[in-house]
């Protein structure tokens, strides 16, 4: 079995837009798909720790899968998050989203007991077999009480379509260990606890993150200087989104992202609840962090509108 | 609205008995519940940490409620768990229960994201607003990665069902000072990570946790003769029954009451995977531990004639 | 060799009273010494985590220790604190504090790197074998950082001092099993972060606090009328004590109880810096507690006055 | 009060010699010292967490610094580290080094008890204005259980002579939120706990670290093709050296480094008792990782006789 390729870039993290009774309010997530394609972007993901994925319902997950399935019409890749704390759920949920046409699965594991190596090791070679899509491996062992550790994901690269990893524990030296342990068996993308800029340098394929889905040019941009060998232009560019990063850290990836893209005109709701909408003073910073990477690349039209 | 009283005493956390491709073993769960109420439990509660069910997806969850109110048929009360990120999810999982006749949720919160105390009672208060049936808070830091505070406690016992607080903290001392600051407004279960007899001493109404669905004549008659005043065989009594709890605590819950029922007998099956199965060592240990227990309180005929 | 044991009961962890410019004030030091033994207790502890042992020099460690056993002259047992991140810095406190003529000695270990366990046994052992006095075995791990295991401890019970272990962790659980797993090879005294009367309860010795050193009356009448069979008097007390303890976990050790006796009338100082000052409403939670201990059990003439 | 700069570079952080009977052994590390110079060190850090610092007595500190100073000669500066619970000691190390001639501080805060940040500004606060020379600020929450807010890193740069930042934490987002909120106000250093090769590129000074005592060469040669532009030569050499970096987060930074001077002929000793010497597969693991920076850029005379 091969399976495809996913292209490297820059994969904004989708947030799930919702209504006031709960439901997802799929306009508003397929008009931001269609802006993000629009904005240069190489692929969407929804379902991620950004998409608030662990507070949404099995039928919540799937309407959200299916409406950027459908708006993102084959221009990029859709690539999901599974999130699951049982093998059984996980690789439901992979078999119906790769049922939809997704082109890769991002497969994050959650725990609530212990579970040795061989446990973790099953539980994602068993999810990458029940598929043909390409996977990627996730680890943020804060948001999920769990961590892959680098022997782990030497057993899982042996199997074909496990071919990346996203990393979000925010210590960028793993990353450069992975590398150093896996060779080529393996291609990493930056998620928004790294510096991407960094990641980028070590040899990383792209940023999959929540700030993306706000700044997309800019990101677009980022990646476009450094490839260009720009590395004062990059450097200068990182620096001036690297408050956008920090507010994500600082006041939970679903209220950051609600809350900036609310900023920029999208009726994307409050966060699920029991998570608290964002105060004046968070919001204030978010702002700020936004017009300041605005300043350094210009947003286009729908974006640029919106914000006050 | 006011709502009907639990009694105290001893509530066995449930296993979730499956089969090999991962469906719920209804047979298995209605003949222990039966079982366990020949024992003389006080009430039985499936889904609970013991219970595996973060694991669970929401379709095995009404299986094993429905399965336990059958198979209760009104000879004790069913008391299962709800375990939810989101309200919404918890909400719905409640009324489902609720509409089955269960008589009491025990209300975990599980979380991604930090959440300040506003949220923490949103959630609480609005899954026991949804229902008429008593509310036990649950407590479990370690296993759901998120706590409630004293003040958060007070704030929900105004709500008139939420009666019940059950502590897995294993501090002994946060039990007392919720006494202290609550009085006589809520009640308190021990878990498993507490010594069930000293929460006795203190006032708590009852235990409820996995070692007594292993030995449930033990655990009655630890409460029986404490309130019978017989501190010095209680206390004796305790010490035979604690290296069960410490199996629980040292192996995993979900791991652990699967081998010692497996050892009594009952045909559980494995840990829901990822999970995996103890090995022999861990098996021994359990087993001498439930040999103790049963030199001390010798269990009736079906639980007796299982374990070698 | 054979060494000494010491009685149990009550032992009050010593504040360490300090001047503005930094030097221990022996005065007050000695005075406190005298009243806590005119209250009844059975021994007094400097030098705990209560006395701010890690912020004290070497030379400031001897004067406490000098000064507690000049003031004691023999009435009672004094049981310093000896702690270290060092196997030779252990020593050498044990050694000097041993030649000063203290009755026992609660040894801690601090860690900054990972220890596997033969390096935990080495230490303690050989703090042991370089004296002949009694060793407590004091565990605390969220102040020193660092675990006693179950299998450590057993180890450390076969060198003939090594007689009691201090249990600081808060769950209750694992002194019960430190009893059922050493049975009479060693005996346990409470910290306050248990509830001391539990601890009477499972046959512990005593309780070793900073609480104790506040309210000493109240501390020997607590284990008085527990030993005298009134359990309904002594967890009455008890209750009435527990807001004290609660006040040393919420605001530290070392602030708590020199806000505490600064309310009582001694001049022990400011917490030693860079710890700060407590503000007026912890003070006043304080000076609740207190006086609701008080009210349980009134203090002496000394205590009494000095309280507003 | 203006004090001098110190240069950027390489800075090993030194290993502490010692002896079996627990002492000081001055002559290896004199002799350490001046192989470092002679290797192209830019300065020498004695009392790191990697010279074992809180496993010394204050006298044995005091050893350590006059050996380095005397051994450096003014060849290169001798910056120490002062490592303390309470302010008071903290000042009382800061002065004594100061007066033996050392080139500027490394403070680091150790804490048992929780702090507020004006706390921590007036420990931090107090040590630089007792002494002329410049600061460093350390923050390493792992090993010293306490950490730096950026707010409080803030607030010191006020002080004239607190010029840079040692960040241990091994988020490199960290070090850019630094500079991005404090500018030019304070400069930063890498730990080895970062990947020295992004903090350079991110505007950093130098890199102060246990490796740079094993591979001086190779760390002096890392920096140089760095600044002369070459970032592919860079980012393979940082490759090679970076299974060193892992084992000193995997095995303990003491342990790891005695045994790798130990392979590179210095009779430095064991680690500190109770740490314990590492076994025959770590110590291959450091072997080797030896072996591979030793082939990119091969050690002088003296290094290179002693390793096999």
């Amino acid at each position: 079995m091969t399976s495809k390729r996913l292209p490297g870039g820059i994969y904004p993290y989708l947030v799930t837009p919702s209504t006031a009774d709960g439901t997802i309010n799929q306009t508003v997530l397929a008009q931001l798909v269609d802006d993000l394609i629009e904005a240069g972007v190489n692929g969407v993901s929804p379902l991620g720790s950004t998409g608030e994925v662990m507070y949404l319902t099995a039928e919540q997950r799937r309407d959200v899968v299916r409406t950027a399935v459908e708006a993102s019409a084959g221009r990029v890749p859709v690539v999901p998050g599974v999130a699951a704390f049982s093998t059984h759920d996980a690789v439901e949920q992979a078999r119906c989203y790769a049922g939809m046409g997704v082109d890769g699965l991002i497969v994050m594991r959650q725990a609530a007991f212990p579970t040795d190596e061989s446990g973790v090791v099953e539980y994602f070679a068993t999810v990458a077999r029940a598929v043909e899509c390409p996977i990627l491996l996730y680890t943020n062992p804060s948001v999920l009480g769990a961590d892959l550790s680098i022997s782990a994901i030497e057993r899982l690269a042996d199997i074909p379509n496990v071919r990346y990893l996203k990393d979000a524990s925010g210590n960028t030296g793993r990353i450069l260990s992975v590398m150093c342990h896996l060779g080529d068996r393996i291609e990493v993308f930056s998620a928004s606890a790294h510096i991407p800029l960094l990641v980028f340098e070590l040899g990383g394929l792209g940023w999959m993150a929540g700030p993306a889905c706000v700044i997309p040019e800019a990101a677009v941009e980022l990646l476009r200087s450094f490839k260009a060998g720009d590395r004062t232009g990059a450097l200068g560019l990182q620096r001036e989104l690297w408050p956008l990063n920090e507010a994500f850290t600082t006041y939970g990836l679903g209220a950051c992202i609600k809350a900036a893209l609310t900023l920029r005109g999208y009726d994307v709701g409050r966060p699920l609840s029991p998570q608290q909408e964002l105060g004046p003073a968070a919001i204030d910073v978010i702002a700020k962090a936004i017009a300041r990477a605005d300043a350094a690349v210009p947003p286009r039209q729908r974006m640029a509108e919106a914000i006050r």
